[in-house]
């Protein structure tokens, strides 16, 4: 399994924003946790932007997962 | 499994140097290969630096792994 940057961005995308809603958290309520910019979640989400390994590790431990979770492809549908 | 962002820096930058050793690939031919400079590779590899996603998919992309394999812990050794 390899992906380019911009498969991986749209993971990322998708995976924070299925999480999010998981953890029946709003962007603000992610933003807040992650001492993060609301806009700035509103654009990864949306695959704008370049986030870095430490805006990373802020999402990831808001969301209660490990990093690798952010990236991972078809695991999420089964813990719904 | 949860790590923060220290932990998570530690991996990357032993999962690159092995990843990178595994290659036969040097520091110089690591960076070259995804256009960034020789002392940034230095720098992640010595957790210093804070790389963005777009740096991680491009060292991901020249040492032929998924970006999650940055990150994974534990199963390099039995790779080799």
């Amino acid at each position: 399994m390899r992906r380019d940057y911009d498969q991986i961005r749209k993971q990322l995308a998708y995976n924070i924003r299925v999480l999010r809603g998981q953890k029946g958290l709003s962007q603000e309520a992610l933003a807040f946790g992650a001492e993060l910019d609301r806009t700035y979640i509103s654009q990864v989400e949306r695959c704008v932007g370049n986030p870095s390994l430490l805006v990373l590790c802020k999402i990831a431990a808001v969301l209660n997962v490990d990093i690798n979770e952010l990236f991972v492809e078809a695991t999420l549908d089964a813990r719904q």
